[in-house]
């Protein structure tokens, strides 16, 4: 990530190397639900997406059944001993302080003290992450091995912090398309500084986000929403709900994208819609080891997206799932460790390829009856013997199905092949007039999106 | 089973021994289709279940394709050897007689005797059940070793039995709830003295009737149907099928309920009824390893209460299932081996739980849109922390299953969990506001029913 | 296949034997997609099948996509080395001569000649089978060893062939039944010398059309269609497109039917209509370990049958399929080889059993409520006992599940039994009043058909 790097061209990034060096970049800044850290994540990520536009949501605002809490302001907080040293610090390790933790200046015993610490005996080198949002509450974490290491005596803790009627902070980019349909890709801003869960989300986001810049045409249109995880979410919806539902056929919760250790895929709530649809396709042909899970293992921003009367069609393609790994909400999930440069490649490259099928999906329907004649028109080999080449499976089997009711990805699943093998010989067959792509108008997502493929 | 027991309260019996002090009372009485055996055992459950009224269907009455047969009386019944020893005697066991046998009074060669015998070469000390109801005949059942022990001779053979118009006995007993939505149980008392096959199924019967009865209050109406097997569930829907078929959610025929070894599931013709499903949902949570038949090896009163056009969602849970243990339809099947006071009361339980989730079932729809905020409502750990506390599972699946399309079967089998441990979650959920069970009613019990949870 | 044989009754054969010999009289005809191998092939099949009319499509009619090609003539070809010997000569095996060759009289060196030869170097014994049917060229096809043994030097090619306006030839016999619904039989005629692919087709079609004529009375009408494979199936959909929708309820593209290697059934593109139904009931019990291929897998006039728009319900069961056994398409797929009579009598035997299911299939109706009472209808055993006759479980499964909607081959799945065991029950059924097989109309052939059986 080079200074000199300037303005659209440029920002761009692809390579792994690159959205690991985003990451790096974002790894110091104390994110939350709300504050400056957050606002500064979301005015860096605006370098590589210049289309992001802040939307700042007032402490009180409604969202559904919330209330959007009052802004967060940290400046420093520490526990010092009786010779001033200062033994945890949250200008050590964001971790250290328990997230939207009450400003205090108070010397206490270690007995005093100890019901404000946090710490994982079995993971005994792990800072935990704890917040405490909706509750006022104070708190520090340390390792188990910190904590053993606290002698009995007096401590001075300060915390200087302030709550205050301020505003969360969301960002959304819109890339728009030739039609309405939409692809929503959600992504949380709000963990501090954690690799896997959660700087993978923005980094890989913004990556995909250049990706669709540079498409050289659009049918579908992509949202990009990057929020605070719950709270953002909710207040997004609130705000758009029925213009997504209208929109949005097909969406993703961007989580846990950054590990090099497994492939992970949640199903939307509804489990059958596009997004389910073409993440399942891709997984089972570029990672068919992938572990599938059920929605009742759910625990991120889906659970809000496909909230009965939401029911927007988002589903989660993830590497290693939160709670599914050892690192998981510690300081242990550090870049390096649980986020590398080909992790995140990866991540993106089958993203890039679930776009390239949704981009390209199409219900064909053949325009003559019985087979067409391929070998007049080059699709055949002229002379027919045992052995010789034939015409590509792919156009067999574009054509067979193409009765309108089969999507792109439904002609791959039958002819057990990867539905991007299936592009090339779509595109002929429209030239040659041969299958006609209908567009089909589908509300709320729910079935597979077509379009006229030229 | 005190004869000190008096009326309504005291005769709930609930517990194995009390169910199977029951058994051992009615025993001796010689049941058949007809007769007193059949009104003397109805009298005795009516002391447990006072609501049950007794109806008696005259002889000649036309049931859909069937005529209710003369009544049978028996006064005793033997064979004699040339000395007058009663060698095989009605009087030592009910089932020395081929049910419904006509009066014969008569001596005969060993010769012209055996053709009127019937005995098991396989299991030689076993009498076998045999009846002859709609062809006059008379028989006498032995064991194998008695059988061969019989040396040739004169005997005589004597039955005073007689055939008249009277009447075949029927009882139902109904437990009214707030809604029209009935579950049927049931069972018949036409078996003489066996006991998997069929004293457990109207003492077990006997004892649901009591839990129904205790319950504070009902949403469901209960009816349960004593009758001879075959010509009396005949007789009994052809006289009440329109108003079953509006009524009957869900319903049961209770049989072979008594022993220890196993758990039976036998689907009712349409294989997908609120019985089916609650059936597979309790036994699968309660005796996994219960053993599942298909509806080609039904055999009993499911026969008529799902023949096409009667179409009762009837299904059927049992123990050892008839057909299926070495004792069915002999003299071996008798009390303390193939019932126990266990098995019962086990038994008692499951249906228990199999009652309590249809009373309480219901489709809850969401009232809020988005996940609520369960941490202000004390339903949510406030401080979140890797391995911390979090909101029941049941509370979230509630939730996100809460569109009105599932049931509580259907939310629990999403969830993984039993049906129950999502009572009191929900009630929880309704009391706050979260979600709203409107009744949705159905008809003809294909569909599982909803109503209002307070 | 006796000289004296005359007319009609004579003309029906069943044994495998008759079939074979058919199948060695029509082995040295040249057929082709066109010409007087294909046309005399017919006039030999009119003798077993008089019912057989034969059609022919000149020469430049539009069939679809497609326009029927010149008629070609061929008189000899040949291939001759200095001394004037033939070496390579259509005489000896019309597969040495590439299908629809242009003419040619020309002397060339063996380097000028390689261009046009066609040989299996995997297969050094075997000539392959070459056509060239839409684009114009010449060539021989002979043994890689053949191949291997030509010398440096010149050889004279003479091919007396022409191509002019005539016409393709298709044949069509229809045997009509009571109703109008119809079961389509298609095979081709345009393979020269091979015997699996493709003798066997048009010998077990004139097989099947006996039998069919020979039935007492028919329920159904039968369409048997000779064509040559893909112009002449488009020619004759292209003509009849709109009635066969409306008529036909099942059909097969009868071909590869003549080993006894295996067992093999291709789906329609539906997959689900009364050709599949049948096909895999019948294999299920007749020939447990059928081969099942996918619709993927096609590869013959199904193409055309099951086309988007065309959709007739046409599916295959073969022995082994085309592409999947050795002698495919070579010299090797040769008569005792890859057909013989007892191949080609089972795969009768298979058919005419299809053919019996779906001659009765029907939706029987109870007539009475409940179970009827079978015992004074002599369909029960009088006297029950453990262990003793009970009425034909076919005769239970057919009442039980006779509510209308289930068809014969449905009854006999949920029944695990083969559905010819249920005829003769459903005749005792009908005879005795207690079912109704009302007809029901359906079109297009997805869903199975049903007609009153008398």
């Amino acid at each position: 990530m080079s200074d000199t790097r300037d303005s659209s061209s440029e920002s761009v990034i692809t390579q792994g190397a690159e959205i690991y060096a985003l990451a790096e970049r974002l790894w110091p800044l104390n994110r939350s639900i709300s504050g400056e850290g957050l606002r500064e994540t979301l005015r860096i990520l605006q370098e590589f997406v210049p289309e992001l536009e802040l939307i700042e949501v007032p402490s009180g605002t409604r969202a559904f059944d919330w209330t959007v809490p009052e802004e967060w302001e940290i400046r420093e907080a520490w526990i010092a001993d009786e010779d001033g040293n200062r033994i945890i610090d949250f200008a050590d390790n964001n971790l250290h302080l328990v997230g939207y933790s009450t400003g205090v200046d108070q010397t206490m015993s270690l007995d005093e003290l100890q019901p404000h610490l946090h710490s994982l005996p079995e993971q005994p080198e792990a800072i935990p992450y704890v917040t405490s949002y909706y509750e006022r509450n104070w708190g520090f974490c340390l390792s188990q091995n910190q904590r053993e290491a606290l002698v009995p005596g007096n401590y001075r803790v300060r915390i200087d912090a302030r709550h205050f009627g301020g505003s969360i902070t969301l960002a959304e980019a819109v890339f728009p398309g030739k039609t309405g349909d939409e692809v929503l890709f959600s992504t949380y801003c709000c963990h501090p500084s954690m690799a896997n869960n959660e700087l993978s989300g923005p980094c890989v986001a913004a990556a995909l986000a250049g990706i669709i810049r540079k498409m050289p045409e659009r049918r579908l249109s992509y949202r990009f929403v990057f929020v605070p995880e719950t709270i953002g979410s909710l207040a997004y919806l609130s705000r758009n709900l029925e213009s997504l539902k209208k929109k949005v056929i097909s969406g993703f919760n961007l989580t846990c994208l950054g590990d090099e250790r497994a492939w992970s895929y949640l199903p939307s709530r509804d489990g059958n819609t596009l997004a389910d649809r073409v993440a399942q396709h891709c997984l089972k042909h570029l990672a068919p080891e992938f572990k599938r899970y059920e929605w009742r293992h759910r625990g991120s921003d889906e659970r809000q997206y496909c909230a009965p009367g939401v029911d927007l069609p988002v589903a989660s393609v993830m590497r290693s799932k939160y709670h599914e790994y050892p690192e998981y909400h510690t300081s242990l999930d550090r870049l390096g460790r649980t986020v590398t440069a080909n992790g995140l490649a990866d991540t993106v490259r089958l993203y890039k390829t679930m776009i390239e099928v949704m981009e390209n999906n199409t219900r064909p329907t053949a325009v003559v009856l019985g087979e067409p004649q391929l070998g007049r028109r080059g699709l055949y080999a002229r002379t027919s013997k045992a052995g010789s080449a034939e015409p590509s499976r792919a156009i067999l089997e574009l054509l067979t199905w193409a009765d309108g009711t089969n999507d792109l990805i439904d002609i791959a699943e039958r002819g057990r092949m990867p539905a991007w093998d299936l592009l090339g010989p779509l595109q002929i067959l429209v030239n040659e007039g041969l299958v006609d792509c209908a567009r089909t108008q589908e509300a709320s997502g729910r079935r597979p999106h077509s379009y006229l493929v030229k």
